[in-house]
C-alpha cells in the first residue's frame, strides 16, 4: 500500500482512543480502536518495507511473560514488534505469586514500556491475572512509586488474543482491498479435529467477537457440546445486528464451508471442559485432570471428519476461500494421522497462512506507539520524512 | 529535583576518582566517589523523568552473573539500568571454573564494557571471586589480549551490595532533603527474624559500612551470636568518629527504634554459621550443611519477637520513622507466619519501598557511567542540551 | 593497522561476490570474498578501537541457534559481532523439526538479518540442515512470505567452521605482516591427544581446506586411522597446487612440527567413528553409541604423546611458531592429567591465543555487512567519516 493512503487513513490527533490504554479484549475497544491499530500496523510496516528506521523510542524494556503457553509464533512476533521501535526484550519466566503483585509488578516495570503477556490454560484465571496487573500497575503510577507505567498487551489468555485477531483481520482487509470490503462476505469459523484436543478459546473466541462487527456474514460450526464462553456468540450476534451482518451457528462444518468467503478451521475444548479443567486445578486433583482430559479425546474422536480437505475448499466461494489459522496447526499426514486440515490444503495455502502469520509483529508495534503517541499520525509522518536507513 | 542543582553537585573534571574502577565495596571509595555516584543517578533520573534519552552508548554489551543467588529485582535493575545507558544485556549462567578464568573472562569481555556479579553465598569466596576477576581483566588489558576491558560491579557479595546501600543512601537523601541532613539522624539497623534465617551479610555489612560515614547516629542491634564479618563494627565506629556521629550497639530491638529517624530490620545469618557453612561446602559435607542450617533456623525461633510490627514502629521518632528494606522481605501474614514485619507495616510503607527499589537502576547506570568517563558533568550536560527524545 | 590502508584493501563496489550470501563453507567462497571477509573485519575493529560507532542497523534481529553443541566462546562471538552492528540477538532453543521447517523457519525470520547456527554433531546432517534452512528461506523470500530474509552463517557445522578458520586467518596474517606474507610458511597441522577425544571435524576439516589456499607449505600429521572427511586432503592438495604452495600428509606429529612457522595442534574423531555415530544415532542405538565411543577413547590412549610440549614446540622455526586452537584447549595439568597441549605451552602463548580468540566477533560482523552491503568501502568510509562514538 501507498505510504501517503496509510496515513490518510489514520484519524487527526484527537482520534486516538488508545492513548495510554492496555489491550487486553477487542470488544473494548472501539471500532475505530480496531482500524487505528490496523492502519498504524499497515504504516509500520510500510516503513520497514521502504528500509525506514521505525524507532520510537531510544532506549526503553519490553517483558514478555509466557505462563503455561509456550508459543515460538508469538514470543518471536512480540520480540520484533518491540525491537522494531527500539525496545529491548526482557523475558519473565514463571507467573508471579499473587502476595506479592504489587512488590513484583513494580520490580519489572520501573523502566518498563510494555508487558507483553500470555497466560491462556486457565478460564478466568488468565484474563482476571492480565487485569489484576494493569490495576497494580495503575496503583503503583498513581501511588508515585513509579514515573511511568509499562502498558500491557494480551498475547492469549483465556478469552480473547487480540494481536492474532488484528492481524487475520488485516490479512483479510489486504485480501479484500479493505476493511470496509468485508462486508457481506460469508467467514467460517468452525471447530476442527486435533489429537492434542484441549486448546484453548482464546482464538475462536476472539475470531468471532471481533469479524461479526464489520457486516460480515458469520457462521460459527461446531460438533453439538464444543460451545464457547457464555456470552460470546451473544456478542457477535449483537455485533451482527448493529454492523448490518448477520451470525449464525450450526453443526454442520459442511454448511459453514458452503460458499464461504473465508474459512477458519481451528480446534478448541469446549468451555465446560475447559471450566471443570481450573476447578480441578485449583483443588489439585492432577488425576481428575488426566481423566478429564482422556475423556474428551475419546469424544473428539466422534468428529475425526470435522477436517479442512480439498473436497472441502470445493465447497467454497469459487473453490477459493481464504483460509485462515493461527498457527501452528494439526496437519494430517504431517504433525498427526489426521488433523485440522490436510497436507496438500496446508501446502496449498502456506504461503498466505505465513504471510498472515507475519503481521503480527506490526500489530504488537502499533499498540506500543498508540498507547504511548498521543498523535500516531504526526508520529508515522515524522519517521517518513527523516527517513533514517534501518540499515546503510 | 531540578537539573541544575544536580548538575551543580557534580564535581568539576578532576574530582571522578571512579574513573576506570570497578565498583567492589563502598569502603574502597571515598565519600566525594559516593556522592558523585548519587549525584550522577539523580542526574540520569531527571534526564528519564523529562523523556530525555540518556544513552552514553551506541553499541555495547553489559555481562551479568548471577551465581547461587537469583534476585529479580536485582537482575531488572541491572538490565534496566544497562539499556538506559545502550548497552545490550548477557547473561551468563554458570560460575566460571577457576582453572581457565583468564580465557573465560576474555570469551566474555572482547566487547563487553561492564560486567556485574551477584555471588553472595559464600564468605571469603564471593569477595575472593570478585577481585580475582578484576585482576584477571587488568592482566588481559595489560597483556593486550583485548582494546579495553570491562569495569566490575559487585550487585551482592558475602561483605558489601554497593549498588544497594548507595541507593538506599540515595533513597533516604530525598527523603530528608540532601544527604547533609543525616548528620545527627538516628539510624537503626536490627536483625529481624525471617523463617528461612540463612541470609548472607552483604546488606547488614554494607550499610553499616556506609551510612556510618555522614555524621550520623547509627544504632546497630542483634541478638547475642548474630555478629557481622569481623572488622565490620570497628570500621562503623571509626567511620562515626571521623564524621562527627556515633555508633553503638545493642542487643534490643525496642533501644534501637526508640525515636530513631530510619529502621532497616532486615534478617541475617551470623558469620561463625556463614563461615561453617563455606568450609563444610569446600569438603563437600552436604549433610553438615543441612545440619547447620536446621540448628540456625531453631536457634532463630528465640528471636521471633524482632520483628517490625506498629508497635514497634510506634517507638520511632514521631511514630513516623522512614522504613528501609532491600526486598523482598519476609512479611508475617503474606509470604510467613512469622517475618521480619507485618503486613501492617509493609503495606503502610509499601510504596516508599518501592520508590527506594526503583533508585537501584538509576546507581548502576551512574557507575557505568563513572568508570568510562572522565567528565561526567559535561556527559550529563550535554545530553541535556542535545534533549533526544527517549521516545517520540 | 591505519584505517587508511584497509580501507584501500578493500575492493571497488563490483567486487563484492558475498553480497545476499550465505556463509556454509570457505570453500564455497572465492580468495576475493575471503580476503573481504579479513578486511572488513579488520575495518570494523579498526573504528571500534577508535571509539567510533559501527552500527549499521538502527534495529533488526539476529537468530542464533546452538543444536548440540554449546560453545561460550562462539555464543559470546556472534552476541558481541551483532550488538556491534546494532542487531539484537534471539537465541532459538531446540533444532527445528524438519516437518515444520518452512513454517518455522518464517516465524523466527519476519524481521531476522542473520541467523547462526552451530549443529557439528551429526556427519552430513549438520550440514545438510543448514543447507536445507538456506534453501527454505530462499524459497519464502520469492513467494513474497518475507519482505526479505536472513542470511545464514556457519557457526560450526560437521564438515567446516568458517568464522574460525578465517579469524585463524588472520590472526595469521596480522603476525606475519599479511596474507601475502604466509606464502611458503611451514604449517603444521595436527592431531592431538584429549580424554574426551570426540571433537568434531569442523576445524581440522576446515583449516586444512582453507590455509592450503594462500601458498603455504601445509602439513598434516595424525596417527593412522584418524581421517578427514573424504575429499579433505583432496581438496588441499589441489588448493596447493593452485596456489603454488604444497600440502603433504605423515603420521608423525614430530615431523610436522619440525621448522613449522605455525603449529595447530587439536583433537579430532576419526571420520569412520563419526560417520558410524551418526548412523547408530539414526537408529537410536545408544548403547551402540556407548560402546563406540568407549573403543575410541580406548584406542586414542595409544597415542597420549601426541602433546604439544616444550620440547615439541623447540622442534619449531626458531622454537618460536605460532600456535593456533580454537579454544577451549584440554590442558595438561589444567583441565586433564594428559591433553593436547602442556600448561606450560598453554600459559607461554596464552595472550596470543585469546587475541586470536578475539577476532571472531569481527569475522562475525564482516560477514553480516558484506551479505547485506552491496558497496562496503563506502559504508566503512561513512562511518568513519560520520564519527559517531561508541561512547560519549
Amino acid at each position: 500500500m501507498e505510504f501517503e493512503e496509510i496515513l490518510s487513513s489514520l484519524p487527526e490527533k484527537e482520534g486516538n482512543g488508545l492513548y495510554r490504554k492496555d489491550f487486553l479484549r477487542t470488544w473494548d475497544m472501539s471500532d475505530e480502536d480496531i482500524k487505528l491499530i490496523a492502519s498504524a500496523a499497515a504504516g509500520l510496516k510500510a516503513l520497514r518495507d521502504r528500509n525506514i528506521s521505525s524507532k520510537f523510542f531510544d532506549s526503553g524494556i519490553a517483558v514478555s511473560m509466557f505462563n503455561n503457553s509456550k508459543n515460538m509464533g508469538m514470543e518471536f512476533a512480540f520480540a520484533s514488534g518491540c525491537d522494531m521501535l527500539g525496545l529491548t526484550l526482557r523475558e519473565m519466566s514463571g507467573r508471579i505469586g499473587p502476595g506479592s503483585l504489587a512488590e513484583t509488578a513494580a520490580m519489572v516495570s520501573y523502566m518498563a514500556d510494555v508487558i507483553g503477556i500470555r497466560d491462556g490454560r486457565y478460564i478466568e484465571k488468565s484474563s482476571r491475572y492480565m487485569t489484576r496487573m494493569v490495576n497494580t500497575l495503575k496503583e503503583s503510577r498513581d501511588n508515585g512509586v513509579m514515573a511511568q507505567r509499562p502498558y500491557v498487551i494480551n498475547l492469549g489468555s483465556d478469552e480473547d488474543s487480540p494481536v492474532q485477531t488484528i492481524s487475520d483481520l488485516e490479512h483479510m482487509a489486504l485480501h479484500f482491498g479493505g476493511i470496509e470490503n468485508l462486508r457481506g462476505k460469508k467467514i467460517a469459523v468452525t471447530w476442527a479435529y486435533s489429537p492434542d484436543g484441549t486448546r484453548p478459546l482464546a482464538v475462536p473466541n476472539g475470531i468471532v467477537s471481533l469479524l461479526s462487527r464489520f457486516g460480515t456474514n458469520l457462521v460459527l460450526a461446531y460438533p453439538e457440546g464444543y460451545e464457547l464462553m457464555p456470552g460470546t456468540e451473544e456478542r457477535a450476534a449483537a455485533n451482527a445486528a448493529n454492523s448490518g451482518g448477520s451470525f449464525t451457528r450450526t453443526n454442520s462444518m459442511e454448511e459453514a464451508f458452503e460458499n464461504a468467503d473465508v474459512v477458519y478451521p481451528v480446534n478448541w475444548a469446549p468451555y465446560n471442559f475447559l471450566q471443570s479443567r481450573t476447578d480441578f486445578c485449583d483443588a489439585n486433583l492432577e488425576r481428575g485432570i488426566e481423566l478429564l482430559e482422556h475423556e474428551l479425546k475419546e469424544n473428539n474422536m466422534q468428529f475425526v471428519d470435522w477436517e479442512c480437505t480439498e473436497s472441502m475448499m470445493e465447497k467454497t466461494k469459487g473453490a477459493a476461500a481464504l483460509l485462515l489459522h493461527d498457527l501452528p496447526a494439526e496437519i494430517t499426514d504431517i504433525s498427526c494421522v489426521r488433523g485440522e486440515m490436510t497436507a496438500q490444503v496446508y501446502n496449498a495455502n502456506m504461503d498466505s497462512l505465513l504471510v498472515q502469520a507475519g503481521l503480527r509483529p506490526y500489530v504488537i508495534a502499533a499498540m506500543v506507539m498508540l498507547t504511548k503517541s498521543e498523535d500516531p499520525k504526526a508520529v508515522l509522518k515524522s519517521l517518513k520524512e527523516k527517513a533514517v536507513k534501518r540499515y546503510i
